[in-house]
């Protein structure tokens, strides 16, 4: 999304309206709301946000708070609303995720951005996000002997699945040759392997399961929460155990499947970070779909369509749907319950039943994973 | 605390390191850590706070979250550490509240202090939390037929008690002349009814109660939390339903005393948000201690002190230990925890059984009230 005349507040207002509104749910009946967002303190000057969201959502005197983990806030959000709701504290909360970016200078978002990373270390030397991935997938690319035409699968697959969906940001096809020649960003970053900057934000209702059930018997979709984790590594790249090892991923997946009783064979579709190429292929190993240097290939036989074996990005992923940071892995949620319920349209993964999202802070500091399966 | 040259991360990891050092705790028992913060990632360029903050302290990998809910950000963060625990998701969490602003320049603490208030409608407008609150005050004064004389005791008694506090920042007693005589900021607002700017760190480990049994065993102090809410109100006092009337403290203290199954006779010691003299009036009413328009009077005949029936600000308050806002929520809960566990020394509340603390964002936006207990 794109609206530099929208306010944070009112794109997160819009999102939860319609949550509520989809689950049928007065207003009265919602006793929290979570916000995921990194960076409205700074360019808009507003912090407390969760706060002025739930006053303006028309759901003043509710508990609200705002969790921060940079580019995974929004999953860090539903983390913390799903403690609350399976802990027994909350029947019904509200987790939104929002960002605004576009409205801003393009240099003052480049300095936001970066202060996801090890301040000191990273932003405060010149680094951004773009120099950090350039580097990791430099790294990739030496350590593993590919090239850049191993990583164009992943871009053309989430603009192919964009396309189909209302709510990207970018509806344009690409071919890999279109990704071969687009102009290098930082080598070898080339602007196909980015994100956009945009704005977005989106909301889901998390529930105990006697109300989820409830909802069921009214006909309406839901899901069921089978994990939800956090992982961490250090923010740096240069203080990693190995950089080409996502741990935070690994230690977050890990104990995702050990939550669920899950491996990766019973996951249908991956909602994974897809914020640039190289951390797709990082993410699949991390997960347990690949190993260590085999990750870039994974999908080029077509397995990551919605049709194969492995689909990822099925909306259009951070690459085409776009990278609202805060607000991204709860998209990632949103998009993982369409598919569950069979509301993909065009993109739907035939009958998918478990689906995972992973949501990665700066290049992989804090992540996120949850598992969600279909309700029979 | 005033250390220009810490930065907050190192503030905050040896708060976490003296929390863990106390309570004998091995570092690689801990697998959560939630920091309270509000502008770590204006003033210092840095997000993912809490990623980073658990790096540092050696505890890379677990959990690691920030919660924002500006200058309620340190008991917001306990508040989510409480579910994380009392909902059965962890063991042992780490709660870690950090502020650093004295390395800024003084224009830039207030405007990033300002995006505490609704941006749009307060912030963006020129108010300020001084001129914010002396619209409370004046209001207060107006209605209620007070003076200046009336707020005096408030701001004396916190500077009694913070002289007996090593981690206070003013050591310096005042008398009810120093105060009718100290200048005024914005009128009513006089310098002696606002908190200084700071910086500090503060952190409290949060364990099930299996695990707070052991460590009993062991001879360590340890607390009961007995409730953990949060109530909200509108941002702005022009969208208020009664500027006078503390809403979102109202109800976080009426949902505290429901989970504890507790009344306002129950407290021995409330550790309130002191910030400005007025907030102290409105939350003591607020809270059930005094009917509207009467928290004023509370403490003229020495309730306040910690002798009295009422203690408030034990160990200063933030009007003079100090006000390092996301730290400051944090805060309250050790200083309750050393009262309700025998350690306040020359300030300690005779028999304190029961301590309440009340934490505010902006001018009463979201509030966080904890009600914590002596275990037998």
């Amino acid at each position: 999304m794109k609206r530099q005349s929208l306010r944070a507040t009112d794109m997160a207002v819009q999102a939860v309206s319609d949550a509520l509104a989809h689950a049928h749910l007065p207003k009265s009946e919602v006793t929290m709301l979570v916000a995921g967002n990194m960076l409205s303190g700074t360019l808009d000057r507003q912090r407390q946000l969760a706060t002025l969201i739930a006053e303006q959502a028309d759901l003043r005197g509710i508990e609200a708070t705002l969790v921060e983990t940079s580019c995974s806030s929004g999953a860090a959000a539903v983390r913390h609303g799903f403690m609350a709701v399976a802990g027994g504290f909350h029947d019904l909360t509200v987790v939104c995720g929002v960002e605004r970016m576009t409205h801003a200078e393009h240099a003052d978002i480049t300095t936001a951005l970066a202060t996801a990373s090890d301040w000191e270390r990273e932003g405060g030397q010149g680094e951004t996000f773009i120099t950090l991935n350039a580097r990791l997938m430099r790294h990739y690319m030496e350590a593993y002997r590919v090239d850049h035409a191993d990583f164009a699968h992943f871009s053309v697959n989430a603009h192919r699945n964009a396309l189909h969906n209302p709510h990207a940001l970018l509806h344009k096809s690409i071919t890999h040759e279109d990704y071969m020649q687009s102009r290098f960003l930082t080598d070898p970053i080339k602007l196909l392997d980015a994100p956009p900057i945009c704005d977005g934000a989106a909301a889901v209702i998390l529930a105990t399961e006697e109300r989820a059930r409830e909802a069921q018997r009214m006909g309406l979709p839901v899901v069921r929460v089978n994990a939800s984790t956090i992982g961490t590594d250090s923010l740096s790249l240069d203080q990693r155990r190995d950089v080409l090892s996502l741990d935070g991923a690994k230690r977050s997946a890990r104990l995702a499947y050990q939550q669920a009783g899950m491996t990766p064979a019973d996951v249908d579709l991956f909602e994974l970070h897809d914020a640039y190429t190289v951390i797709v292929a990082l993410s699949l190993e991390a997960a347990g779909f690949a190993e260590a240097g085999r990750g870039v290939h994974v999908g080029k036989d077509g397995e990551i369509t919605p049709s194969g074996s492995l689909p990822i990005a099925t909306m259009g992923g951070l690459k085409a749907r776009g990278h609202p940071v805060g607000a991204t892995g709860v998209y990632q949620i949103v998009e993982s319950f369409l598919q569950l319920t069979e509301q993909g349209g065009v993109n739907q993964v035939p009958n998918a039943q478990v689906a995972m999202t992973q949501s990665l802070g700066g290049t992989g500091a804090t992540v996120v994973t949850h598992l969600l399966s279909r309700v029979g």
